[in-house]
Protein backbone atom coordinates (compact mmCIF):
# COMPACT_ATOMS: atom_id res chain seq x y z
CA UNK A 1 0.00 0.00 0.00
CA UNK A 2 3.19 2.32 0.40
CA UNK A 3 6.13 3.40 -2.42
CA UNK A 4 9.46 4.41 -0.77
CA UNK A 5 8.17 8.34 1.01
CA UNK A 6 10.27 9.56 3.37
CA UNK A 7 7.39 12.18 4.66
CA UNK A 8 5.15 8.76 5.07
CA UNK A 9 7.91 7.40 7.04
CA UNK A 10 7.79 10.44 9.36
CA UNK A 11 4.33 10.19 9.43
CA UNK A 12 3.93 6.88 10.74
CA UNK A 13 6.90 7.06 13.21
CA UNK A 14 4.52 10.05 14.72
CA UNK A 15 2.08 8.16 14.75
CA UNK A 16 3.18 5.04 16.41
CA UNK A 17 4.66 7.56 18.96
CA UNK A 18 1.67 9.42 19.88
CA UNK A 19 -0.69 6.00 20.04
CA UNK A 20 2.07 4.42 21.48
CA UNK A 21 1.69 6.04 24.83
CA UNK A 22 5.33 8.15 24.28
CA UNK A 23 4.41 11.87 23.68
CA UNK A 24 7.71 13.40 24.19
CA UNK A 25 9.18 10.99 21.09
CA UNK A 26 6.03 11.91 18.97
CA UNK A 27 6.66 15.47 19.69
CA UNK A 28 10.23 15.24 17.97
CA UNK A 29 8.71 15.04 14.77
CA UNK A 30 6.95 18.35 14.96
CA UNK A 31 8.78 21.54 13.94
CA UNK A 32 8.89 24.19 16.00
CA UNK A 33 6.61 26.53 14.24
CA UNK A 34 4.31 23.70 12.74
CA UNK A 35 0.76 24.94 11.27
CA UNK A 36 -2.11 22.23 12.18
CA UNK A 37 -5.55 23.04 10.81
CA UNK A 38 -7.33 21.06 13.00
CA UNK A 39 -11.30 20.85 13.28
CA UNK A 40 -11.84 23.54 15.69
CA UNK A 41 -9.37 26.19 13.79
CA UNK A 42 -5.52 26.69 12.95
CA UNK A 43 -3.14 25.88 15.83
CA UNK A 44 0.62 27.65 15.39
CA UNK A 45 3.56 26.36 17.21
CA UNK A 46 5.17 22.85 18.51
CA UNK A 47 3.21 24.99 22.15
CA UNK A 48 -0.13 24.86 20.78
CA UNK A 49 0.11 21.37 19.11
CA UNK A 50 1.79 19.87 22.48
CA UNK A 51 -1.58 21.34 24.17
CA UNK A 52 -3.99 20.16 21.23
CA UNK A 53 -2.92 16.88 20.80
CA UNK A 54 -0.86 15.37 24.17
CA UNK A 55 -4.64 15.41 26.27
CA UNK A 56 -5.83 13.70 23.30
CA UNK A 57 -2.93 11.08 23.17
CA UNK A 58 -3.62 10.35 26.80
CA UNK A 59 -7.17 8.77 26.09
CA UNK A 60 -6.54 7.12 23.23
CA UNK A 61 -6.84 3.15 24.06
CA UNK A 62 -5.39 2.22 21.05
CA UNK A 63 -5.11 2.66 16.67
CA UNK A 64 -5.41 1.26 14.04
CA UNK A 65 -3.94 2.39 10.60
CA UNK A 66 -6.31 1.86 8.04
CA UNK A 67 -4.67 3.62 5.00
CA UNK A 68 -1.62 5.52 4.53
CA UNK A 69 0.11 7.00 1.48
CA UNK A 70 2.79 9.09 0.41
CA UNK A 71 5.61 11.04 -1.36
CA UNK A 72 9.06 12.87 -1.14
CA UNK A 73 7.31 15.54 0.89
CA UNK A 74 3.71 14.85 1.51
CA UNK A 75 1.90 12.17 3.44
CA UNK A 76 -1.97 11.05 4.05
CA UNK A 77 -2.97 8.66 6.16
CA UNK A 78 -6.66 7.39 8.16
CA UNK A 79 -6.72 5.68 11.13
CA UNK A 80 -9.66 4.72 13.73
CA UNK A 81 -8.95 5.01 17.54
CA UNK A 82 -10.59 3.63 20.48
CA UNK A 83 -10.47 6.32 23.03
CA UNK A 84 -11.61 6.40 26.74
CA UNK A 85 -15.02 8.73 25.92
CA UNK A 86 -15.52 7.13 21.91
CA UNK A 87 -15.17 3.65 21.12
CA UNK A 88 -14.60 4.41 17.80
CA UNK A 89 -13.12 7.82 16.32
CA UNK A 90 -11.46 7.65 12.66
CA UNK A 91 -8.86 10.40 12.15
CA UNK A 92 -7.72 11.53 8.90
CA UNK A 93 -4.04 13.69 8.93
CA UNK A 94 -2.69 14.93 5.79
CA UNK A 95 1.28 16.01 6.52
CA UNK A 96 3.93 18.18 4.89
CA UNK A 97 7.35 16.76 5.66
CA UNK A 98 10.70 18.92 6.00
CA UNK A 99 14.04 18.03 7.11
CA UNK A 100 12.07 15.24 8.93
CA UNK A 101 9.86 17.12 10.71
CA UNK A 102 5.97 17.78 10.60
CA UNK A 103 5.71 21.62 9.04
CA UNK A 104 2.05 21.11 8.60
CA UNK A 105 -0.85 19.22 9.51
CA UNK A 106 -4.21 18.98 8.45
CA UNK A 107 -6.46 17.26 10.64
CA UNK A 108 -10.04 15.70 10.30
CA UNK A 109 -12.00 14.17 12.73
CA UNK A 110 -15.39 14.35 14.13
CA UNK A 111 -16.09 16.12 16.79
CA UNK A 112 -19.41 15.26 17.56
CA UNK A 113 -19.00 12.08 19.83
CA UNK A 114 -16.65 14.10 21.79
CA UNK A 115 -19.38 16.49 22.27
CA UNK A 116 -21.75 14.18 22.96
CA UNK A 117 -19.64 12.44 25.68
CA UNK A 118 -18.97 15.63 27.48
CA UNK A 119 -22.84 16.46 27.61
CA UNK A 120 -23.41 13.32 29.04
CA UNK A 121 -20.61 13.83 31.86
CA UNK A 122 -21.62 17.29 32.40
CA UNK A 123 -25.34 16.44 32.88
CA UNK A 124 -24.85 12.77 34.80
CA UNK B 1 1.61 13.75 -6.31
CA UNK B 2 -0.17 10.62 -7.87
CA UNK B 3 0.68 7.67 -9.40
CA UNK B 4 -0.86 5.52 -11.57
CA UNK B 5 -4.21 4.12 -10.05
CA UNK B 6 -6.90 2.64 -11.33
CA UNK B 7 -8.84 2.59 -7.66
CA UNK B 8 -7.70 6.30 -7.40
CA UNK B 9 -8.93 7.34 -11.41
CA UNK B 10 -12.62 5.94 -10.28
CA UNK B 11 -12.08 8.53 -6.65
CA UNK B 12 -11.62 11.36 -8.77
CA UNK B 13 -14.15 10.65 -11.04
CA UNK B 14 -16.66 10.07 -8.23
CA UNK B 15 -15.12 13.17 -6.57
CA UNK B 16 -15.41 15.28 -9.53
CA UNK B 17 -18.93 14.15 -10.07
CA UNK B 18 -20.75 14.87 -7.12
CA UNK B 19 -18.82 18.08 -6.38
CA UNK B 20 -19.73 19.37 -10.00
CA UNK B 21 -23.83 18.66 -9.85
CA UNK B 22 -23.84 16.00 -11.43
CA UNK B 23 -24.99 13.91 -8.80
CA UNK B 24 -26.26 10.97 -11.10
CA UNK B 25 -23.03 11.06 -12.52
CA UNK B 26 -21.57 10.20 -9.09
CA UNK B 27 -23.52 7.81 -8.44
CA UNK B 28 -22.48 5.58 -11.45
CA UNK B 29 -19.31 4.98 -9.60
CA UNK B 30 -21.38 3.68 -6.52
CA UNK B 31 -21.56 -0.21 -5.92
CA UNK B 32 -24.73 -1.48 -5.60
CA UNK B 33 -24.18 -3.19 -2.82
CA UNK B 34 -21.94 -0.43 -1.35
CA UNK B 35 -20.67 -0.16 2.62
CA UNK B 36 -20.03 3.38 3.70
CA UNK B 37 -18.58 3.64 7.75
CA UNK B 38 -19.58 7.59 7.88
CA UNK B 39 -19.59 9.58 11.32
CA UNK B 40 -23.46 8.49 11.98
CA UNK B 41 -22.71 4.75 11.07
CA UNK B 42 -22.76 1.90 8.51
CA UNK B 43 -24.86 2.71 5.40
CA UNK B 44 -25.31 0.00 3.37
CA UNK B 45 -26.62 -0.21 -0.36
CA UNK B 46 -26.47 2.23 -2.78
CA UNK B 47 -30.22 3.33 -1.88
CA UNK B 48 -29.46 4.24 1.52
CA UNK B 49 -25.99 5.91 0.19
CA UNK B 50 -27.90 8.06 -2.11
CA UNK B 51 -29.92 9.05 0.57
CA UNK B 52 -26.86 10.39 3.07
CA UNK B 53 -24.55 11.85 -0.09
CA UNK B 54 -27.49 13.32 -1.90
CA UNK B 55 -28.75 15.84 -0.15
CA UNK B 56 -24.77 16.91 0.85
CA UNK B 57 -24.19 17.24 -2.54
CA UNK B 58 -26.55 19.85 -3.03
CA UNK B 59 -24.97 22.01 -0.34
CA UNK B 60 -21.63 21.87 -1.43
CA UNK B 61 -21.23 25.29 -2.51
CA UNK B 62 -17.09 24.31 -4.00
CA UNK B 63 -14.79 22.13 -3.24
CA UNK B 64 -11.38 21.76 -3.50
CA UNK B 65 -9.17 18.44 -3.39
CA UNK B 66 -6.03 18.77 -0.87
CA UNK B 67 -4.59 15.54 -0.84
CA UNK B 68 -5.24 12.15 -2.85
CA UNK B 69 -3.17 9.06 -3.26
CA UNK B 70 -4.47 5.67 -4.59
CA UNK B 71 -2.51 2.15 -5.61
CA UNK B 72 -4.73 -1.15 -7.55
CA UNK B 73 -7.54 -1.39 -5.25
CA UNK B 74 -8.06 1.60 -2.84
CA UNK B 75 -7.54 5.31 -2.90
CA UNK B 76 -7.61 7.90 -0.17
CA UNK B 77 -8.43 11.29 -0.98
CA UNK B 78 -8.79 14.15 1.62
CA UNK B 79 -10.80 17.73 0.52
CA UNK B 80 -12.11 21.05 1.83
CA UNK B 81 -15.43 21.72 0.53
CA UNK B 82 -17.58 25.16 1.13
CA UNK B 83 -21.26 25.01 2.01
CA UNK B 84 -24.65 26.62 2.64
CA UNK B 85 -24.63 26.36 5.92
CA UNK B 86 -20.57 25.47 7.11
CA UNK B 87 -17.54 27.59 5.02
CA UNK B 88 -15.33 24.62 5.54
CA UNK B 89 -16.04 21.36 5.66
CA UNK B 90 -12.81 19.24 4.89
CA UNK B 91 -13.45 15.32 4.73
CA UNK B 92 -12.07 12.75 3.53
CA UNK B 93 -12.55 9.08 1.90
CA UNK B 94 -11.24 5.47 1.67
CA UNK B 95 -12.22 4.12 -1.24
CA UNK B 96 -12.03 0.14 -2.43
CA UNK B 97 -12.85 0.26 -5.99
CA UNK B 98 -13.69 -3.23 -8.04
CA UNK B 99 -14.56 -3.27 -11.54
CA UNK B 100 -14.62 0.57 -11.33
CA UNK B 101 -17.32 0.90 -8.73
CA UNK B 102 -16.32 2.15 -5.32
CA UNK B 103 -17.73 -1.39 -3.13
CA UNK B 104 -16.61 0.50 0.87
CA UNK B 105 -16.08 4.19 1.48
CA UNK B 106 -15.24 5.06 5.06
CA UNK B 107 -15.81 8.51 5.47
CA UNK B 108 -14.71 10.84 7.90
CA UNK B 109 -15.52 14.73 8.65
CA UNK B 110 -16.53 16.78 11.39
CA UNK B 111 -20.37 16.82 12.05
CA UNK B 112 -20.02 19.24 15.42
CA UNK B 113 -20.41 22.88 12.72
CA UNK B 114 -23.22 20.95 11.21
CA UNK B 115 -25.33 20.50 14.29
CA UNK B 116 -24.18 23.85 15.10
CA UNK B 117 -25.44 25.53 12.13
CA UNK B 118 -28.77 23.34 12.62
CA UNK B 119 -29.41 24.39 16.29
CA UNK B 120 -28.79 27.91 15.43
CA UNK B 121 -31.47 28.17 12.62
CA UNK B 122 -33.84 26.03 14.81
CA UNK B 123 -33.40 28.13 17.30
CA UNK B 124 -33.41 31.22 15.17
Amino acid sequence: MTTTSPALDTALAYHRAWTGADFEKAMTYIAPDIVCDAPAGRIEGAAAFRSFMGPFSQIVRSATMLAAFGDEQTALVMYDTATVPVASAPGCEHVTVVDGTITHMRIVFDRAPFDAARAARESG
